[in-house]
């Protein structure tokens, strides 16, 4: 008789994914789903729990022990999504409250950054390690903290923001209505501000020809795609990105000395180009670098499911 | 029978000061020494041992369960200080593997920002609070970090570092050697950058008067004795402070979502002169704060004790 599994869903803005894990290899999932996200918070409760019923029973007969959710926004420590920048018009969702007594079963709701940490730290690139960070780069900055082997969830819920640190004071503006925040460097839309900039100076000529020279157009996966032809422009451009990145990773380990930084996210589907950039500017950027030599910048390994991995196992008792 | 009492250390560039406190009333000492810090490893270790026995002796006929020591720079999880900026020609001092087998009772050693943390969350502005930073604003930043009740130490024992975070790229230089760390436009050495440069653009003409307009020995506590007395342009210069205040405080509750940030530090003993602007920014700087109720910013209760408090308690049982 094999351990109950437990599902774990990941709600993105676009898309959602679910999984079915076995606890003892959640890397390997035993059931996959995944729909185009709704709008509106009852749609988005009736995608989770069709979802959680469908991957219920696809494992049958094996049984179900425990259900996480991910959501992408700010969640309370009892689990209510306040606001998500990708979730519009979805305000004060309480999928527990709703969920838990129709399923019968113990449920996690958390932020999706902390999952993706916690899958990381658990089965992933930072196994083994009680320290680490998950930053994922896409449109926005993702984040997720693992201090002495627990998530750092802070007295609201809403720790592991670091996308919106000030580094420029007066900067870029930033998608949440401030200037200057990290995220407007160092994720998808800072590399097509950087982009922007670069081609308004002339920096990025062979990249603008090849969009016929429409400035407006042009966005982050083009740089990175001339870069990983060899554009020397393109990949001056990437290193400067590198730099932005490497600048917030640095604050973050000064504040919390981790020995894993994990970056995870879209953008990181382009490997080397990206890490190995970052990797370097990092090196220049840390304080004291070199009495920390635990810490390692690492790429993420369980890619996009990262965050269903992770709400699987958060809802799973600690021992297990 | 009274319980055993533990005697806190706190290591400073200038002074050394212990206390021996009663661990259920650890805000009142039961004895307080006070030397000028020699230089030197040696010495400091042999000045920790002397002061340590001689509380030990003030106590008596009172037993001494255990002795924590506070020390201002980066301190291993095993105790060692690799490096203090305050304390030059001070490098790799192991005071646990000297002091522990001569003292024989249980040490502790730990960042002095660390400490006072600690002791604020346990007995003073913080009490209460499972989620909670210190922030210390004298020459530098020091700083600590209580997360779910436990101080933050990281992998290398270097957690709670945020003055070195980078919040102007290529900025105002730094003690450290790097550029724009948020201590370069935070503390007393940021403040006095400020007012050099308020000075040189004719924005602070009544404080420079009072120094008989010698810029070179513009310092800080002459902007805040002016803003006390009601300069209007001293009050500015604070106002431009507390923003810098403001913005790194905001990132550090981005990243950890604290219920309390306890202000201490040299600084803070002008009080609310310093506070309430800091305050106010940060009600202006931070991200979506009507969302977090629980968190306040606040003067630390412990004053220039904080971190001998705080030491002594590190060093206690946790059952304690």
């Amino acid at each position: 008789m094999p351990a109950p599994c437990t599902i774990g869903i990941d709600v993105g803005g676009t898309k959602i994914l679910g999984l079915a894990l076995d606890p003892l290899a959640p890397q390997r999932p035993l059931a996959e789903r995944e729909v185009a996200s709704a709008h509106g918070g009852a749609n988005l409760i009736a995608q989770v729990e069709t979802m959680v019923r469908g991957l219920w029973s696809d494992v049958a007969p094996r049984s179900v022990g425990a259900v996480g959710i991910g959501l992408p926004g700010l969640v309370t420590l009892r689990g209510v999504l306040r606001v998500g920048p990708n979730l519009p018009g979805i305000v004060d969702v309480d999928l527990l409250a709703v969920l838990a007594p129709t399923l019968g079963v113990p449920m996690a709701v958390d932020n999706d950054g902390n999952c993706a940490a916690w899958a990381e730290a658990r089965c992933g690139a930072a196994r083994g390690n009680d320290d680490a960070l998950f930053v994922g780069l896409g449109t926005g900055i993702s984040c997720g903290l693992v201090v002495d082997g627990r998530v750092v969830r802070g007295a609201h819920g809403f720790a592991g923001e670091p996308g919106h640190m000030t580094i420029v004071p007066g900067g870029t503006a930033c998608a949440c209505g401030r200037l200057g925040c990290w995220e407007a460097y160092a994720s998808g839309t800072g590399l097509a501000n950087l982009a922007r900039r670069a081609a308004v100076e002339g920096r990025l000529d062979g990249v603008l020809r090849r969009i016929g020279g429409r400035l407006a157009a042009l966005r982050g996966e083009h740089v990175t795609a001339a870069a990983v032809e060899g554009d020397g422009e393109a990949a001056a451009v990437i290193a400067e990105f590198a730099r932005w990145v490497a600048i917030g990773l640095s604050n973050l380990a000064n504040v919390l000395d981790p020995s894993a930084i994990v970056l995870g996210g879209t953008m990181m589907d382009l490997g080397a180009i990206l890490l190995e950039p970052i990797r370097a500017a990092f090196a220049r950027e840390a304080l004291e670098l070199g009495l920390r030599s635990h810490t390692q910048v690492v790429g993420a390994q369980l890619g996009r499911r990262a965050g269903a991995v992770g709400a699987g196992l958060l809802a799973l008792p600690p021992s297990v």
